[in-house]
């Protein structure tokens, strides 16, 4: 066989395959309790409803079958631009809005249109691992803020911001994967302040900002933008609260950046499936939203305060974590001077428990003693079952 | 507000949006007759089949909602494979497979992996006008290769292939867009022969081989590959047999690019939207492809026989054409020395018709006495109205 290797591009070397997927593959054997996925939980997926608008949309617009413009559809753009304005009094026109195919897309798009090879950003310390995986792609020299359980700590950006060229800051403030830390009100103010001061685009990324147990979420880095000098290019998803598999996003920000993201978007899929596209807006737009999201809510929240009983019952002499207050997961540290990550293998073996070890999540000196814990998608029993083996393995 | 363009990346800054895209926004206005789409003929699109299998998929595998592999789905994959063996005697494994949000994300991925700035490929002269987009974004110096009416002329390939390192060769051997040429068997095997012995790879894409109007599609580049030594990437496309809007399409080639092109696409948009998978796959596996594909060509080859005969009522005189065997494109050569791309203005405004000048397909030294008819959209009507302006247009 030709061995094509010597020929792969800089961003073709540049992606590599994680040793921890193909462990990870091991933990889908029957009998493996895995902590280590990320998949929402299928009670939180409404499929009913997708199924009577998908049946809706196909007998009554046949044109979703056909090629479609890159931006996404027209209305489906101006009701999330009036959906912005209602909940968080953030104006956006259809030409600051970009349906992406997931906000992954959405991710991958701002880091080709900003990165250089070389060129710095800022990430969070611990931050979302495909993110991480992108901006390797793109050749980015990524830089960590230093978290508290209040996300980014703005002296730790600050002194980035001063003693680099940035080109973007990357931020997840809502119920971060992997830590599960939630940027309170006033930080998100003083953050976006900051990056204004530097005109430092800011890449908010909400994924999680919906699996908020309790009360309201809290308003966007976005609600704080200057709305006549906008710095923020602010993506959700329908992942967490339509259905991921129908891989459907948006990003919203300056029309300068939308565009040049539009015509790169084009060169990428052309656009977002209409389909798809069309089944998130009719959910949105008959209020499906409203109705399911304090289901949702339910169904996580159920499985977050159950680990953390498990935690606290098996665990609290092996582990230190926080009590989520929204998201997927649950970020623990060994009390142990273990490494996590060449421990996977013979804990997946001999204790059939799998997590993904925290060193993914990190751009260099990783914590590798950290964990990251998917309460979404077992049952009780695993998730008992589950801790209580891990804090033998841990012990 | 704050202009970010000068900390754009460079693919950025390469991709530009195009001048003709303005244009042929006027085009949409009602009364102006166009031939500048590339969209198929809506009764080509089985809406009513889609429309059945959709509803039983979402009623019985409520999974295609969930998070799922790169790679795509594994039956869909093995079941694409099954068809290449029996259709053209190719064997790929499903380790060869990969689906992809499209056929042009196909040509994206292989371009990020193969592509570095300044990095030499052969396209065929002219070209599809979004591959150009993609490998001007990537960096890549675009050699031409010339062609006549079989397509890449093998003497000018190889003079390309001694005097440069190529990355790959990308063609479009069937009813090409935009030329409409069909390379024929004899050529085909060649071209594999020549690669080989430079050991580059080509991308075959195969977007429009099943629109072949009489008799079978000739047998893909791929089947004249050595199954031991492949060096033939192959994409195809549900857009044109089945809808354009789902946006599937898959690629199958050397294991080892394609499990490179699995994790970049990880790292793009994570998978393709699962139910759009389905939809394809059972739209294949219950034969309805075999059944619908004779309506589909019949579409196609009336309309393009219709404008070619009003070509030969009204144009003879100004223009140059050759009669399409497949495709949803006539590639024309006005007799006057003109440009058509600062004609087209006027011409949409005085004569109420549009087409793309066809100065975009090339990567260098524009023909710009070349235009692209579309003939899939228009009526009739529309055709004989609209050649009969252009005549008078082109005189």
């Amino acid at each position: 066989m030709h061995d094509f290797s010597s020929v792969f591009a800089d961003r073709g070397k540049r992606i590599e395959g994680s040793a921890i997927r193909a462990i990870l593959a091991v933990t889908q054997q029957p009998g493996i309790i895995s902590f280590a996925g990320g998949l929402p939980a299928d009670d939180a997926i409404p499929g009913n409803i997708i199924a009577g608008i998908s049946m809706q949309i196909l007998a009554e617009n046949p044109s979703v079958l056909q090629y479609s413009i890159t931006e996404g559809q027209t209305p489906f753009r101006q009701w999330l631009c009036d959906w912005m304005q209602q909940r968080y009094g953030i104006h956006y026109s259809i030409n600051e809005t970009l349906i992406t195919t997931g906000s992954q897309q959405a991710i991958d798009l701002v880091s080709d249109l900003l990165i250089n090879p070389g060129d710095h950003i800022i990430v969070e310390r611990p931050t979302y691992l495909a993110a991480l995986q992108i901006f390797k792609k793109a050749g980015a020299t990524i830089l960590e803020a230093l978290c508290d359980e209040q996300g980014m700590i703005l002296s730790s950006v600050e002194k980035l911001l001063k003693s680099h060229t940035i080109k973007f800051i990357y931020t997840n403030p809502d119920h971060q994967n992997p830590s599960g830390f939630e940027m309170p009100v006033d930080r998100r103010e003083k953050l976006v302040t900051l990056a204004s001061k530097y005109a430092v685009p800011i890449l908010e990324d909400g994924a999680y900002r919906e699996i908020h147990f309790a009360g309201k979420p809290l308003p966007p880095l976005a609600s704080f933008d200057n709305p006549s000098n906008k710095i923020i290019l602010f993506s959700q998803t329908a992942s967490k609260i339509v259905a991921p598999g129908l891989r459907v996003g948006w990003i919203q920000g300056p029309e300068q950046m939308i565009s040049k993201l539009t015509q790169l978007k084009q060169s990428v899929d052309v656009h977002t499936p209409v389909l798809n596209q069309e089944i998130v807006f009719i959910y949105l737009q008959q209020g499906h939203f409203e109705r399911e999201i304090s289901h949702i809510r339910r169904v996580y929240q159920t499985k977050a305060l159950y680990m953390d009983k498990q935690l606290k019952k098996y665990a609290s002499k092996v582990l230190t974590w926080h009590t989520p207050k929204g998201g997927m997961f649950i970020w623990a540290k060994t009390m142990k001077k273990i490494n996590t990550t060449t421990l996977l293998p013979d804990i997946v073996k001999k204790y059939g428990v799998a997590y993904v070890p925290g060193e993914t999540f990190f751009a260099e000196n990783p914590d590798t003693q950290t964990v990251r814990l998917n309460f979404s998608k077992s049952t009780n029993e695993q998730i008992e079952e589950g801790i209580k083996k891990l804090s033998l393995a841990f012990a």
